[in-house]
C-alpha cells in the first residue's frame, strides 16, 4: 500500500475523468459548466431522503490537488501527454457549489447539489462527489427511519464491523448521528467528528472467564461508570440473576445488554428480575439484527428496552443498499444541456428546488424550477463555495443534526411512517419543460 | 478531519475493544486466546463464498500501533487509566494467523481465519479484521457469480461512485479483480494494487459539445488507443451511424459503449451498423444496471456484446449487502470455549477445515474438525503469520486471481449456477461435537 490517504487521493476517480480532461484540453474546452447531482428515484421502502455528505465534499474540493508522485505515476501509465500532466500540477477547484444543507429532507429528481465551475474542474470531481454524497445520504435516509421508529428511545450505531470498509464505518457513524442516533461504538468517529461514543462488552469477554459472574464483576470494577453487562452468552435469565447477586455485593451495575433470542420477551423477564432484585434503575440495552421494522415492533409491543444498538442493516442500508444517483451536465458555455438516454433523460438548465408551505403544514410541495425563476417557496439549494472558497465556516455536526430533527418534524405524517406513502408532490416547472423542448428542437435541427 | 489515514487508524475500532482490554489488564488476563472468523450462513442467492481480504488484514496487523496523539486523545476521554494507556504504547500484534488463502471457495460455519495470540491482541483486532474480510469476501463472492455468468466475456468494475466510500471503492476493485474481473475503472486501484484500468467516456462529454460527432472525433483524436465512444446520449442507432462516418474519415475507433435501453437489442442493431460500415473489429461494450442475472441473460441471448461494465450491484453486493459473519473465542488459556446464545451458538476448540476429493471430483465435501484431528483431505487454513511475522512474502494479486480461477473451476456444477443449489456438504467432526458437549457439561456443573 502507498501511504496516501485514499480519502484525499485525487486518483480515487474513474479513469474516464482523466481521459476526458485530456480531450477537453486538446480541444481547448473549459468554459463554465453546471453539473447537478440528484437521485433518479427513491428506492422501495423510502418515503424521503435525508441529504448528507456535503461537508466531506467541501473538504475534498478544498483539498484537491495532484502531488508530484501522482503525476509521475500517471505518466508511467503511458496514457497521458506531458503537457496535460503538467497542467494538472496547478489543478484546483475554483468554482461555485450550491447545495441542500445536510439534514435537509429531499426527494427524487431534486438536485442535492449544483456545481458551477470551469468544465474540467466540474467534470473531474464527479466520481468522488457521487461516492461521498451517495454513501451518507443513503445511510442518513435509512437511519432516519430507525429514528422515527424508535419514537424517542436512543439508538447507537453498532455497525463498523460490517460497514463496507474504513470510510463507510466512519461516515455511517457520522450520517446516523446526523439523522438522530444518539451515538456510535466507533472510536475513530468520536475522535474525528465528535460523535458520542458508547460501548458495552463482547461475548468473548464472558467466554474468556471460567465463570460468567466473575466476568461481570471484573468488567464492572474496571468500568464502574460504564458497566453494561452482556447477559446472553449462556442463559439470559440466569445471567440476570447473577447481575442482581453481584449488585447486592456492591458491584456497580449500570445496565445489561441482550443480543439474541426474542428481545421483547427477554427484556420483560430481565426487567422483572432486575426490578425484584432492587435494580430498577439499571437500563436494558438490546441489539442483534435490528432495523427500523424490528425497533418499531419492539417499541409498539411495549418492550421495556431503554436503548437499541442498530448495526449492519442500518450501516449498509440493507433493504436498499444503493441510490440511483447521477451527476449530470445541465449547462455548458451558457447553453442548457440534457441527455435523452432511454429511461435516463435529464432536465436542462441551472435549477433550484423551491419548497412551499401552506395552511396544512410546512411541506405542501416542491417545485424543481430554473434558478432564475424565483418561484414561490423556500429555495433549498444555498451557496456553499464561491470561487473555490467557503461562504460560511464549517457547520457544527450538532447543528446539522438539529436541522435534520427540524426537517423530519416538518414531514407530512404519511411520509414519517415506515410503510410506503403516496409520493410527496414534486413538480417540474413549466420553465424547465419549455427549456427541455427547446434543447430537443435545436438538437433535431442539427 | 485529522490527517490520520483511517485504514491504519488503531482507533477505527469499537469502544468495547478498548474497555475490555482495560478490564483484562486489570484482571491480569493475557493468556493465549484462539479466535476464529466465520460466516454463520450463506445469504440467499449465494451457493458459495470466495474468501478475500486477508492481505489487508496482514497489513493491518503488521502496522498496528498507537501513536502519541492516539493515546493523548484516548486520555482526553477520561475513560481510561494512565497505566493502561501507557501499556498501549508498546502494543503490537505478536501472534499467529492461519487463514484460507484469498481466492479459496468457502462455505458457512467454516473458519476463514484463525488468530492465536495473547488475549488482548487477539481481542483488540476483532472490529477491523471483520470489517476488512467481510467487505472483500462479500464483494468477491458477488463478483464470482458475475464471472461465472459472463462465460468468458470480460467484466470491468464500474462502481466506485456508488461503492460505500473510498476504501469500499478501492477494495471492491481489488476483490472483483481477484474473482476474475478483467479490471476496473478506478485509477487508485490500478496504482495501489496493479489492477488493470479501463475507461470510456461520460455522457457529459457528449453533452458539452454542441455536436455529438464532434465529441466523438475530439475524444478519439485525444485517445486514439482508447477510443471507446459512448453512443446512447441521444439516439443510439443514429450515433452508431455517426461513428461509421467518422471512421471513414480516418478517426480512430476502438469500440462503442451502450449504457441504456434494451442492451441486447441495441447491441444487435449497432453490431449490424458497424459491420456494414466496415467496423467489424470495433468492440461493443455494455453497461447500465448490470448484475450476474442480466449478464447471463444477455450472454444466453447471444447479444453481440464484447465486454460488460458492472458497477453498483456488484460493488455493494446489492441482493445480499452483508454477510452474517462473526469473530468468536474458541479457546482461552488452553480451555475450549463457546457461546450458547440462542441461534448464535459457536463450536469450541482450534479448528481446521479439511476438503475431500473423490472419484467424482475435487470437491466431495468439507469437514470442520479440530486442528489436531489430522482428518482426511486438504487443510484449507494455512500459516500466514507466526509470532507477528509473515511466513511467506506477500502474494501477487495475479497469483490470488489464478487461485480463485482454479477454485471456481473445481466447484461442483450445481454450485456454479446462479440458481440456488442444494448446499455443498459441510460436516462438523464428531471430535468438535464431543468437545462442545464437554464444555457444556462443565458449564452446567458450575
Amino acid at each position: 500500500m502507498t501511504a496516501r490517504d485514499p480519502e484525499l487521493d485525487p486518483l480515487l476517480t474513474d479513469l474516464y475523468e482523466l481521459t476526458m480532461l485530456q480531450a477537453y484540453r486538446a480541444s481547448g474546452m473549459n468554459d463554465t459548466a453546471v453539473f447537478e447531482m440528484f437521485v433518479r428515484a427513491l428506492p422501495p421502502g423510502r418515503n424521503f431522503l435525508l441529504a448528507a455528505g456535503l461537508e466531506q465534499v467541501v473538504e475534498y474540493l478544498l483539498g484537491l490537488r495532484f502531488a508530484d508522485d501522482d503525476l509521475a505515476w500517471l505518466a508511467s501509465t503511458g496514457r497521458f501527454d506531458d503537457a496535460f500532466l503538467d497542467s494538472l500540477r496547478d489543478f484546483r477547484f475554483t468554482g461555485d457549489l450550491d447545495a441542500m444543507p445536510e439534514g435537509t429532507v429531499a426527494f427524487a429528481d431534486e438536485p442535492l447539489l449544483r456545481v458551477t465551475a470551469p468544465l474540467r474542474e466540474a467534470q473531474f470531481i464527479e466520481s468522488r462527489v457521487l461516492n461521498l454524497v451517495h454513501l451518507q445520504t443513503l445511510v442518513a435516509s435509512k437511519a432516519a427511519r430507525c429514528v422515527l421508529a424508535a419514537a424517542g428511545k436512543p439508538l447507537i450505531d453498532f455497525g463498523l464491523r460490517r460497514a463496507h470498509g474504513a470510510e463507510a464505518g466512519l461516515l455511517s457513524a457520522r450520517a446516523s448521528y446526523l439523522a438522530g442516533f444518539a451515538g456510535t461504538a466507533t472510536v475513530a468517529a468520536a475522535r474525528r467528528f465528535g460523535v458520542p461514543v458508547f460501548g458495552t462488552m463482547a461475548h468473548s469477554f464472558v467466554q474468556a472467564h471460567d465463570d460468567e459472574a466473575a466476568a461481570f464483576a471484573d468488567f464492572a470494577r474496571a468500568q464502574p461508570a460504564n458497566a453494561t453487562l452482556l447477559i446472553d452468552t449462556y442463559d439470559t435469565a440466569r445471567a440476570a440473576h447473577k447481575v442482581v447477586a453481584l449488585a447486592r455485593r456492591g458491584v456497580p451495575v449500570q445496565g445489561v445488554r441482550i443480543d439474541s433470542g426474542d428481545l421483547g420477551a427477554h427484556a420483560r423477564e430481565v426487567r422483572r428480575i432486575l426490578d425484584e432484585g432492587g435494580l430498577a434503575q439499571a437500563r436494558i440495552f438490546a441489539s442483534g439484527n435490528l432495523d427500523e421494522e424490528r425497533v418499531q415492533a419492539l417499541v409498539a409491543g411495549g418492550a421495556p428496552i431503554d436503548a437499541f444498538g442498530v448495526g449492519t442493516r442500518m450501516n449498509v442500508s440493507a433493504d436498499a443498499p444503493f441510490l440511483d444517483c447521477a451527476y449530470k451536465l445541465a449547462e455548458y458555455a451558457g447553453k442548457p444541456r440534457r441527455k435523452r438516454s432511454e429511461g435516463k433523460a435529464t432536465w436542462p438548465g441551472r435549477k433550484q428546488v423551491f419548497r412551499r408551505a401552506d395552511s396544512a403544514g410546512p411541506m405542501a410541495g416542491d417545485l424543481i424550477a430554473l434558478d432564475a425563476d424565483q418561484a414561490q417557496g423556500t429555495p433549498l439549494l444555498v451557496p456553499v463555495l464561491r470561487a473555490g472558497a467557503r461562504v460560511d465556516p464549517p457547520p457544527a455536526l450538532t447543528a446539522l443534526r438539529e436541522r435534520a430533527r427540524e426537517q423530519m418534524a416538518m414531514l407530512p405524517e404519511a411520509l414519517r411512517a415506515l410503510a410506503p406513502a403516496p409520493p410527496y408532490p414534486v413538480a417540474v416547472a413549466p420553465s424547465v419543460r419549455t427549456l427541455a423542448d427547446a434543447v430537443d428542437a435545436q438538437a433535431r435541427s442539427r
